[in-house]
């Protein structure tokens, strides 16, 4: 249902020619579109200032094409599907030419234009180089929700002047998403650096008591340092939604 | 350190009467007090906007009192002290009658005056009756740092009217804290109501598979609503910490 | 065992041409058919109203067929194979031709007639679309033990108006199955709009601190609603089984 | 709010002196009743069937004392408080002497009377007399829901003639709760012996590698008898509400 | 070194051509041959009644070669490989002809001849079908070490008739195996049955709750039943082991 | 039930004067003493070799006594109740002056004599001073059991030479118990140097990354040591009552 | 036995009035004291520079008493026993008055003079306040042990500046001791600060997702920070004797 | 930057030509070279004396290749990519080949030559056959790292006499690394054994209950020998800088 349709319906509903009871029941059955297999759930840009996102984990290509030209009409947004396989996606760009995959995020997306406001930055950090592709999955998420972003990988405290380097960013962001795997600790120096929120993003990098992300989720929510939370282990889409609604707010 | 004294270094700096090394050295000794068993750190409030808080678990009732008083002198903020046992806040009022304490949130505290923009507004949302403590911690560490904060408790989903009852307060709200034990569902069902940043703050409260709060925390960490983050265990000051620092972006 | 064999063996024991000892002996030997790496328990049906399931997995395409085999031949019942892959169930199909596959829900089956009481319905829901392949599970076992079924899939609680507009068929259900993956939250809405038993089954759906449907689980072990219980995770064959149960009850 | 009231509510809403929305508001106005630190839920016992329970740990004595006169005035059904200490339970009695305490089940209630069907049988078994605890609380549970309940106690598997005692009582009943620690054996011999849905009730009882509940809670779920369904911890009470709304079924 | 080569040393020490300390570091110098990345301990044999057992997992096809050809020379009893690849095992057996490979048991050995005593029997119970390959690994350790085993596969506790049809198995038996995974009820009710010692080994099978044979095992451990005790996560050849041991005790 | 009246009740069986049913009829019910929280399983004794023991833990001092007295009526051999705090042994043995307490292993027993073999020696070996409590409970339970048994205590492998100064134990002992907390490697040790079944017992001796018994038990159940098994943290009595099992064996 | 019996033994020795063998009886029986419920281990300080240390937890006051008046006899070095309570240490202190109790350690020790190497120094460096005691066991086990230590407490990264104040102290330490709890980020600081040995103590302070110390142990295990290993939960101790080790290469 | 480069920037500095504020930012800079995905940090070796090392897991050839190029003409030590695959290690050795790779260990690396003191010794020790990979890691990197490395494999202490068989290599040793998996008893027989610091590296060898080698680390962190400290699961090149840096201690 496009703006227009709902402008409609609402002088329809003004003028008396659609009772409040219609009004209601028209609002919430267009926004709920039955796929059979899934709902899609149009109501959500109204509701939450943008469109529903695709987990791809699961679904059949099939799946993903139908939601995401179910959304790609109705929505004026952006429109996304996190965790494509490579596969999976050129299943649905051959059919939906506009989607773009991006292979080191593996996310598959039609991108529409956005104001991006450059007073307000998004900073994502990342501790080491197989951080990347969860911090660009966080990238990518945040450009898409209409963000300036800024990057710098590999800054892990291991060699904290490589940090210290990017103080100046640090000190210019709005908020700041830290991506790390292993044992955290960028989480702990970033945040007793800054006064702005900090996201923690917790990745499976790293091996034996690094249980697979655990260790950093647990040592990010245990960080000493205040104005830290934190999000599912390789959860970059999470940071980078949750980084545009902090971003967006005046 | 005030900051007439930090003015009048930064002018001989200026001046040359100090050269700056001395500057650098000087604020950087000055920003850390020696108590023997503590380092205050005095610069926290020009870096990160507030004063050190005192995570009272593990100190002695000297240990506190010493670092209050240091706070006290040097910081023109609110003091807090957290996880304090009734005894151990007795002990300190006793020498600082200024400090106040709440037997409920369990945090001492010296109030100083602090602008507080209404339009602004966090709101603080808790599942049961049971996890009052905890909202309370939020809520005071809120309020302390110069937010107006808004709770509605006790509106868990097993009877989910009452927290549509809020829909209200949940719309007009900056910023949302969700306090929540048990399987902490209530995080998703606002997540997916608001497009505003929700933290989470899983509570202790439940018993067997609630694992003292190891259940909320999980369940919260893979909610399937976006734009939600998470907090420690029953760290209600953490969320009321993250809470304001979002809250005062503009 | 034939009904007709058990009536000939009671009458020749009322005659006295068999002992009670004998009786006893000849119906226990009976009830268990010795294939070597399987004891079929042709017995079950007797005791618990329907035959033995097999559950697939670990065991060979032969091993299957010819416990199949002996159950299709002793029961009047439909008979089931769970967790049976693709090709395990196309060795069977291949030598036992009334043997229907649902690739969906990995259930290998004969399906016999069976009388379905519409005044008692069986109501599934699922959170998501990758939970459909469990929820499927559930599905099909209920059917085939004779109930009417109904589901609705994808209404997990981030759009919780897609729970509500289900609200006439919760209400009209005798027993609920709840299917979800992640953190669960579903189970305990649905268990705090109704009155009547609900079966929780957590899925493996989800990442990071999902933990493979742990996370699901404890959840929903926890959950703040009562008159819920659980079974394993990704468990559909267990809940149909369940609801079955309950559902003949009268 | 009495039925009387809602009936004269009604009325006037039919009479048009109360126009649909006001009468909406006065429901849900009525049925939550704001206590400051908790929303007392009236209206689950029209929703549910059963009048809201109190969950008495991490509540004062003034708090349940304030809830259970609130319920005890407003609805018609029994009303309980569980995991009730002794001390909080004769704080309450003082002040409210028709309560009474069940000091093996900690539950605190007012017993109304009920109709109960003894064709409708709910039978407890538990393991061992360790496990008596929960299981009263499931047997106090069920029976003020109106249910027949007969119990046996300490039957657990390792003299398995024990069990084979009670067969009759296996057969005769609708529904059967199980109450076992340790490894939770009890579950999956009666599964096997029963067609009637099976309630498994993991108790802390054990040492060691019994993890508090944990083994037997996995255990449980891992039951190789189909029709069974388990409830957290020590929840007596869970197990007892699920009993009784299986067991009202028709 | 064979029981010749020994018997003439310590005639040569007894002699005096050899002095104590030069009997001693014969000893032990012969009795661990060198093979550089193993340390082949032929003296196992003597000191523990069996030679070394290979435990093929993380081997190479050429270090177990070597290792059996190492103790196929020097000792003369059975030689053993367990986890045994198929590929690993063809590749020894093309080599070293005499070796048979058990591909349910994926254990590659050497049979020797060995005294065996009917009177003294092991029994295996398992629990179901998809436990045979450790419980034929526990069967065919505990043959070759010369015992006389009996075995019943599938006699789970949900039908518990298929147990007590082997009753008299079990109480002739001297040493009883118990293989089961899920919930690992099998256990504590042969526990329950018997006087002799029962070992218990959980295996993988199961799924979800059941983590990999966790919950077998802590179940196992925690039974009600005394006179169990518990060996690893399919560990067949363990209890193979120990209830040869026992076994051979007089 | 005595022997005597079993004897009785058998002739009166042959004689034609009680049918089969009735002999049958009358051994279970004599077995099973029903005290209302307690069936105590006077059958045990005939069927397992020794009287049920009771597990102290969990039963107040009333209905230790109860079952103890009951107990001790109808067996001959010695009655034990474990994990018994020193209060409320004093409470069973002010009404059973009989009952002797051992506050090390926190038995509470009537002795009763006992035929012992010296031939067959049960070793008990423990790591270090603190696992004296969880030893004495194997030593006493194997000593009531007719055993002779030698203890060892505080020989870990950090010191290797006091575990081999009792080398010639080792060797002349016929089943070895080893109790032992923190890492638990005396049991591999032990276990490469006998050919005898070692009985490991894990302690909740240590802390931190001890886990109250958990590394004890998981490394116990790892042992690189062939014919080792394992019982419950702390559990010294199952070790006794296993211990005693396989001694017994001819 | 003290080093004059030693000589005086191994001159009896040479002189031929000792037989070898007499002479390694000798000293393994003298170095092995029975106490009963100990093997005191006299040969440590000849094994491993300094004499056996008691672990005080588990012990009664009497058997550390008698341990530490053992070792007070035999060894030239300073005593120690670890984890002793203040009542425990008084009780020995009575009979034992030369030995001191450091009460916020809890060590009671024995003071021997030992030489010292300023240019080896041990630094220990504590994140936080409440991580004093444990770092305290690390600073008196290391200073008994003949070192130079120096400490700077309360220097964790979410103000990294205090650490960066100490900066000479960690470039002129020669080996370091990180002690931490909660998210133990230090360590990885320190770690990529240094190229001398880093050893890090996880301490249990914290909360929630901070497990006791587990967060911290697994976070610096997976630190990505090299040449740096982890000891147990609140190990001071462990960590003082290996830095004294470490400290006295040359 | 070669260290000619840093003299010839020093001299500058001395002689005027470069102010300290330039020095500095020199240095800084040109410690880090920005490859865009990774920073690499030259500064390392001069702070701690090795150049940095690549871990190979999870980064793609190209990104190794290029760092590794990077390193290689920065640095004038040996360089190292650890975790490498065959094929990415190959794909490196194309376009450098002066690379070598180690397939056992999997480390790609250039050696350049070192100086080694056969007087400090670095003995590695096995537990079993299948430890050699983690093992050979340690071993080529101590070995890289300009250290006499000693390796004994395969003496695990189930056959205690092969231990003993390298006593006198224990006694010379200056470091140990000591290499398990399962139950890593070896480590405290050889803490037991020596005074000298221990390494201990647990491996994920094992199954079941070794939990892919967090059996071994929790046990080797719970070792009753002082003394010994840990790294992470299978991190044998950790242990192999630790032991370098501790044996280059003067």
């Amino acid at each position: 249902m496009t703006d227009a349709e709902i402008v409609a319906m609402l002088r329809r509903y003004k003028d008396g020619r659609l009772s409040e009871r219609e009004a209601v029941a028209y609002l919430e059955k267009s926004s709920v579109e039955e796929l059979g297999f899934a709902e899609v759930d149009h109501a959500r840009e109204r509701r939450q200032g943008f469109p529903e996102v695709i987990y791809g984990e699961g679904k059949t290509g099939e799946q993903v094409l139908a939601i995401m030209e179910s959304l790609a009409k109705s929505s004026a947004g952006s429109v996304m599907a996190t965790r494509m396989s490579a596969e999976k996606a050129a299943f649905v760009q051959e059919r939906l030419p506009e989607a773009e995959y991006d292979a080191v995020s593996r996310i598959l997306y039609i991108e529409r234009p956005a104001r991006r406001d450059a007073a307000h930055m998004v900073l994502i950090l990342s501790a080491g180089t197989s951080d990347i592709p969860v911090a660009e999955e966080a990238r990518l998420t945040a450009h898409l929700y209409g963000n300036v972003v800024k990057v710098h990988y590999d800054c892990g405290v291991a060699g904290i002047h490589r940090l210290f380097a990017h103080r100046a960013d640090i000190e210019a962001a709005n908020v700041i998403i830290v991506v790390a795997g292993m044992e955290g600790a960028l989480t702990s120096v970033v945040g007793g650096l800054t006064d702005k929120p900090v996201i923690a993003v917790p990745t499976s990098v790293g091996y034996g008591a690094a249980f697979h992300g655990v260790t950093a989720l647990l040592a990010m929510l245990s960080s000493c340092a205040a104005g830290v939370s934190v999000v599912n282990i390789d959860n970059g889409f999470g940071a980078g939604v949750l980084a545009s609604r902090i971003n967006h707010l005046r």
